[in-house]
């Protein structure tokens, strides 16, 4: 945790963006996993996290926004669950710790939720335990037939984005933590991964080094010898010599702050020709990127420059071939890179997807495209000083969509259909780092 | 996942015993973490695993009891999706491996459970998800004012716990399995383990593991030198030389089924005879109950032998005096195991908790204890063969509770207070193997 001051001075710029209302950030509750009793390892919200410090399950914060008064609510414990969970802080000691108030029980705050329920403000919710709780108490906040997101807070919502988009100095440092446990993870997967191990005992490495490092995963690793596969989370192939295999991993600080890395390299010898052709390919676009990423410049200008840094690659292998903007243009990269060049990162691995992708990747200047694979680009916007931010450039041989297009002539025009053939058992490349954009550039974290 | 003949085997018996109505039987969603698109790791439903054996996410069940129909309900994936998770088997190809019919799409379920409500069975819900879907689909079987799972059917929860106490040998080769890594955990923990380190790092090495195995762990390990707090899972302490560790860990195999295992050893050197004087009376208990454990004993009396050799044990360092069947019937025991003995293990590590504790650990013969300790024993009833079990005796010294009774004089006569003491830091230690129950006997797993 950071100190008092930290959450204070959080919360007291968010009660004057807002103006007025009651703003509640519920904490979230453990998450049962095949019984009530028995969960998932507590993920705290990060909302919360960020306004209220505590990583314990339970608890709710409000805000007076036009006063500014601070309240942490929760149950205190019993002398009998002091047998079995040990001495725990009381709920006014957590929070004196974020120099907050304490509020009172939760039965209170479900009573002054209920009292005050047209000036309450809160988030979009995403698990469905919360989802209950807000329509159980703030009725009349949710339009009927107009979405269950509907009842969120614009003001809110908008106001938390500008604060949590741009990483104080204490953030990044957090940040480079998680990024140092998560380089560790994958230079210890280089050096383990081998001829005859299974996918999931390379994925057991670097979950449990993550673990060991004090936090745990951010998101669940891929850990794949079918990069192809952008979503795969099967661990249960066997490698073989040669195989290429695709990770993309990161731990979660102590903090909660994420790192989300991406390395692809050979199973048992060096990459071959024609790996390594590929490879280069997709270390420029990520180079580039990176050395192209300063404020003032669109996020969407760096994925389109790495679009045809690809489209131009894949060009001089001869498996590409036109003007190589045209085909920018045209979405020709996309066969190759159907995904986002990058995304926000922070307490969040997308950093605060929950409350709305378009709200915190584009804005009035910078709309989301429509057209495949840049139409999943998470982060189009300006990038300003202070954002953190993933950098993850690939190139993939996908069978079923090379001959969907083949067939379709979607692209006809730039791609070499027949030369492809070749790279239908390629698999697929991604290298992916984290940065901070500075005042002049930018920094890997 | 086991032959098709098993799963149909099971839903036939089933139906058999549920007579009517229609049997409704959801697999689990993806789990939302910090936002909806990062999911903590899928675990499915055991019930429906059971019945319907795949572990993928957002199928369902349903058997009409009288005809025993059975159809497998979900959505085939779109080309679009095929791009990002590769091929995968149609919901007609996963319905024919385990022997049922395709139902139709989640829409068209959703139409019939509506249709057909008041003749639909379904068991508790655990996940808020499930819970507001039932309502949404089920309106009618919730009685207003009867608590959540009030709509469940009894004679469905029966059925299945009928069925499932009774592990079959291909369920137990699999609890096998399970048992082979938490072991092996447990062995690369003891070595590893040494001055300096954080628990969190043995915890890492241990879930690691485990997921190397190719499934997780069957819930979150405790890896504490304060054993004495019997719910810690706080990982952050350092082990200095002569801390005993309490391991409680167990692996999830590939197929689902748990393993639980505790040990506990001293950091960088062997037991101090203080240590080993109360390591060997916990070693008697489970020693002696599991060569008691047959079918037609009760759990509850092997529990309470299980608190009379540990009475005895202690009387023998002078910590506690008196009859010990009075100290035993008074629950002095329970000071140092306020826990019980063992419950059932299979597809969850609680088996079927979901279903409701005292309906799978309990019946007409044996109704539980309300005395402080034994109150929590899980597993009362008769043992049956081809129940597994676990068997977990421990001796804690808790500072808190130890002053609580000796504050509130409970069970005064039986306990020499000023002796304990000398053992308020001493911390807990717990031994914990699973066994099957043979027609003679029992047999480690
Ligand atoms: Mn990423
Ligand atoms: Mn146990």
């Amino acid at each position: 945790m950071f100190p008092a001051t930290t959450y204070t001075a959080r919360r007291k710029q968010l009660a004057t963006d807002v103006q007025s209302g009651l703003i509640f950030l519920p904490g979230n509750a453990e998450a049962p996993m095949n019984y009530a009793g028995n969960t998932y390892p507590f993920r705290q919200d990060s909302n919360f996290r960020y306004f209220a410090g505590h990583n314990i399950p339970d608890l709710a914060l409000t805000i007076d926004a036009a006063s500014g008064a601070s309240r942490l609510w929760g149950d205190d414990i019993s002398l009998n669950h002091v047998v079995w969970m040990g001495e725990q802080p009381s709920v006014a000691e957590l929070a004196a710790r974020i120099g907050a108030e304490r509020g009172g029980s939760l039965a209170e705050l479900s009573t002054v939720l209920k009292t005050y329920a047209k000036e309450v403000k809160f988030l979009p919710p995403y698990r469905a335990d919360r989802k209950t709780y807000l329509k159980e108490h703030l009725a009349t906040l949710f339009p009927t037939g107009m979405g269950e997101n509907a009842g969120a807070n614009k003001g809110l919502i908008r106001a938390v984005i500008n604060q949590r988009s741009i990483k104080s100095s204490e953030e990044l440092e957090q940040m480079s933590i998680a990024v140092r446990t998560s380089m560790d993870m994958h230079a210890a997967a280089k050096t383990h991964a081998a001829p005859g191990q299974l996918e999931h005992e390379v994925a057991g490495l670097i979950e449990g080094m993550a673990i060991a490092g004090g936090g745990r995963l951010a998101y669940a690793a891929i850990v794949t010898k079918n990069g192809q596969i952008l979503h795969n989370h099967y661990h249960g192939n066997t490698l073989q010599k040669g195989d290429l295999l695709l990770i993309d991993a990161g731990a979660e600080a102590t903090s909660g702050y994420a790192g989300d890395i991406t390395r692809t390299f050979a199973i048992g010898q060096p990459l071959t020709t024609k790996q390594e052709e590929i490879y280069r390919i997709v270390d420029r676009a990520k180079r580039e990127s990176i050395a192209a990423a300063r404020p003032g410049v669109k996020n969407r200008t760096l994925h389109d420059n790495a679009g045809r840094t690809i489209f131009s690659g894949l060009k001089d292998l001869g498996l590409t071939k036109g003007n190589p903007d045209e085909a920018v243009a045209a979405g020709a990269h996309a066969l190759f890179m159907p995904h986002g060049l990058g995304h926000m990162i922070g307490l969040d691995v997308h950093d605060m997807e929950d409350l709305g992708e378009d709200l915190v990747g584009y804005d009035e200047n910078t709309r989301r495209s429509t057209q495949f694979g840049t139409s999943s680009l998470r982060l189009g916007r300006e990038l300003e000083k202070g954002f953190a931010i993933t950098v993850e450039p690939g190139i993939y041989f996908i069978p079923a969509l090379i001959d969907q297009w083949k067939a379709d002539k979607i692209c006809a025009d730039f791609i070499n259909f027949d030369k492809l053939k070749a790279y239908y058992d390629f698999g697929g490349i991604r290298l992916e780092d984290d940065i901070a954009i500075t005042a002049s550039g930018s920094r890997l974290l």
